[in-house]
Parts: C-alpha cells; structure tokens; sequence
C-alpha cells in the first residue's frame, strides 16, 4: 500500500494511492498516527480496501495538497554522516558508529510545501535521505528481528541550516528542526511495494540542476542496524521515523558553498518512493 | 495553580494541589497536553476551581503514583552548560550562546518513577534542572514578551549517560533520551506561585549525600532569553518542556566521576517546586 495524508494543514484526511488515483479512506480510518500503527492499521486497512472495490472509495480531486504521510510522530530520529562520500565531502571522518540526532517534529511539512528560510540565515542546505516509519513499538530490538518493526519507507528533504547546526556552539540539533525543515513524501510506501530497500537510487535537484544522485547500496550503517542501534538509546514508537542520512552533493560540500535562495525550487526523489518538490522562500513575519 | 497528573503511568488523570490535599479535576479538564495550553485551559480552569468549593472536588488518596505533570509534549529542549560553575567541572568552555539539544519525550517519566540504568551503561549521571512548560505557540518572540508564552515551571531530573552523550560519536543526544531519563514534577507551579523564578535554591542528593547546591541566579542565560532564543530556530508549541541546565555537582564532576548504580536513591528539589525522589535499578528485559 502507498499511504498519503491529503487537505490543508493540519486538516488532513488519510488516503492511498491505487493506479494513478488517490482514494480517500478516512471513513475507514481517523488518521496515519501512532495509535494507527500500534493497533494493527495497516493490516485493518488492508481488509477494508480489500473487502470494497475501489470505486467504493471517494477519490481525492486531481491537485489536492498533501501532507505529510504520518501525523505528527513522538519524534524524528537522524543518522548523520551515513554515506561515505557525504561524510568525505563534508570533511568529516565516516563515523565509527551512527552520529544521531533529533528533528523537531514542528518542522514537518507536506512534499510539496514551501521551505522557509529562517529568519537571518545564509546557509539552508538540502538533504534527499531515505526515511523508516516505524510500525510498532521498539526497545532493544535485535538486528535480525528490526525489519518487522518497520512500516514503511518514504522520503525525506533533511533540510538543515549549516551556520546553525556548525557555528553557533552546540549540537546539530539547532540546524535541523526549523519550520519547514522536514517536507516528507509524497507517500509512505509498505515494506511490500519496495522489494530491495538497498539498492535505491536518490537524487535531488536545485533549479533543475542535479546536485546529489546516490544509492541507498552505499548506506554505511544499514536500517535493520539503525533500527537495533537506536532502540537502545530511545524506545522507538510507532510512528516514530528514522531519517537514514543523505549522499554527496549538499550545497555545503561545494567548493565555495553554495545555499538555498528564495526563490529556488528543489526536486527530489527516490526510487519506489515518488518525488517531491519545494519552493524556497524567505521567512516573513506573520 | 499547581497542577499534578495522577495514576498509572500511561492512564494519569488531572488534578491539582490544594493545601495539603490533592484534587481530581477530570471532571473539568481531559489532561495537561498540547490543547489544554492551546486553549486557554488555564484560565478556565481557575475559573472552574474558583466556581466550586474546594469539598466538591474529589480528594486523590494519598499514596497515589504521580506522573509528570504534563502530557507528552511535542518536544523537551534542554539547555547545556548554562551555569557557568557546571561548566568548568565538565573542562568545557562556558558557552557564547546556547547550546541546545533535544531529549527524546519517551524519556518522560513521573517524579519519584524508577530510573533505569540502560543495558552497557556505566555512566549514569544526575543533573537537577528547572523546567519551564510553554503555554502558547512561540516564534520568533522577542525576550521582552517571552514571559508571556509561560505556562509554569516544573522540577526535572536531567538523568544522562555520559559515555553515550560524550564518547559515541557524534550528539548528546544519544545519551539524554533513554527511557526513565526525564522524571519531571511532582508538580506544574504557574508563575504566579513563583515570586521570582531568577532566584530559586536547587539541589540534589544521592544517597542522602548532597551532590548538587546551586541557585537559578546563576543561570548564564535567563529564561526570558532563552525563550526568545530557541523560538528562532523551532516553533514551540503549548506543553513544550526547556529545561534550562544544571548546576555544579554531577556525578562526571567529580575526580574520578561518580555514576549511579543499582539501589542508590536521588533525591532532588527546587524552592517553591516541590521534591522528588527516584530509585535506581539496572535494565531488566521485559
């Protein structure tokens, strides 16, 4: 299943995708969030669509925005530096063990929502990464067992803020989770519909200019690692995403930078998982 | 006000102190989450307190466990290294501005809660620390309106394992999240209860041995500043926990460092916030 949270918002209503239609199912279901996970919704909602035809199910007008494919979960879990030419381009060692931090989930945004420069910056960059939404709660869990506490799959702009995540003392933590910061889908895809989460490509453009073109093969730290290691330092909630880190190409690693202006349109993608599309803006007060 | 969450953790009711008694106000108020704050809960309810004589309200027998005294909140930002004798114990430098880092919210347990030692943990570290609980949706609010946006303040044990924080590469948030770290409470004191919240004793023993003595007039940056500060790089959101930092006398202070082990009891309070009272144990497997 492709699952989309689709309307204004705030407002959204769960839906999926089915052929090239988005059919909405909130009569079925209240919402994509943690207490959906945790009490078997994706395999409830999977009876249900499988019980009507699809012409049961109201479609969602052509042009309707999406959110983001989760409401808003316990927390937003990165992993830095997890691709080795990434790692080399930002000057940093490739790291002994995942470098991990926290999103502010007040950053998640629809795919297709505007990216806001914050207030006095000069440095927003982007980051194409491969997100994990995680199905059930997740404490201590082996290696071997992590994938069946997965969800889904979906993509993810890490945008971040360099000069705030670098220079301004601290953790990067102050970089990462500024409004806007977080457009996530188009959809969260089930384990079923990616048949090998390894060997992805991702890319993202600025202006229609290639700047980062990877493959999720050359993930150093791999999910089921990821969803192990970190569940023993937070108990993973459903719903809970774990963004896995981005390739070379951020616009930090150009030589001299270079960084988002209003103005600019960022495209990203990654295979199986759609593409998204942001429009940069300066931040204006309300 | 002072307001307290009661129950079984996961099932807590509201309620408030009043006296020496508890009160059950789930009858007036759902909980102490996001929409209470968002929608004038406060208010309302010292009308409902003020309409009704205090007989009318359901006493909470005494003995009952108390949970945080707010609902999971969409985030808790703390502080690092924001009185400056904490600082220099650590052989840090005393910061330029603050340092921010996220502490996962499934960390968030009540106030005289268990605190457990993770699996392969062997520097587990106390840190008494004063919570301010945000009451309105914050961004880019100037320091001279920042008091405003406060909804009260708690007592919060800023529990952290040093060697995850500091020697596993990368965040300290590695180190803050883990499951039991964030015992907050007993209780939510609106400002009102607090004449002046720049000048409040904090302290903290373990054992009976008193580790932590300091004061809030020593806080390098000061809550109306802070506030304003972090506002700038993510919107706070009603129930939001910060927690502004700690004072000297944490267990990595000391030469050699003290960490907690099984069967040490922390004790810990801030004037006019109440005590609280955690017991140690080593991780079991569910």
């Amino acid at each position: 299943m492709k699952l989309i949270r689709f309307g204004e918002a705030g407002q959204e209503k769960p839906g999926i995708i089915q052929g090239d239609q988005w059919l909405d199912v909130s009569a079925s279901v209240r919402d994509y969030d943690e207490a959906f996970f945790a009490q078997g919704g994706l395999k409830q909602l999977h009876a249900a669509l499988a019980a009507r035809p699809a012409t049961a199910w109201p479609v969602v007008p052509p042009g309707t925005r999406l959110g983001p494919p989760v409401a808003r979960p316990s927390k937003i879990v990165c992993i830095g530096l997890n691709y080795g030419d990434h790692a080399r381009e930002t000057g940093a060692a490739v790291p002994q063990e995942p470098i991990i931090f926290l999103k502010s989930t007040t950053a998640l945004v629809g795919p297709n929502d505007t990216i806001v420069i914050p207030r006095d910056s000069v440095k927003t960059d982007w980051e194409v990464e491969l997100a994990v939404v995680i199905g059930q709660r997740a404490s201590y869990v082996t290696e071997a067992e992590a994938l069946s506490y997965v969800a889904g799959y979906c993509l993810h702009n890490d945008v971040s803020e360099r000069e705030f995540q670098l220079e301004r003392g601290g953790t990067w933590d102050k970089g990462k989770g500024c409004d806007t910061f977080a457009p996530m889908g188009p959809f969260l895809a089930t384990p079923n519909e990616i048949p090998d989460v390894d060997n992805l490509r991702l890319w993202l453009t600025v202006n229609g200019q290639t700047m980062q073109n990877g493959t999720t093969a050359e993930l150093i730290f791999k999910i089921p690692f990821l969803i192990s290691y970190l569940s023993r330092f937070m108990t993973l909630l459903p719903g809970d995403i774990i963004s896995t880190g981005t390739p070379a190409g951020v616009g930090l690693g150009f030589k001299p930078p270079v960084f988002l202006k209003p103005g600019d349109v960022v495209e990203l993608g990654i295979e199986g998982l759609g593409t998204s599309r942001q429009s940069v803006q300066a931040y204006e007060p309300a």
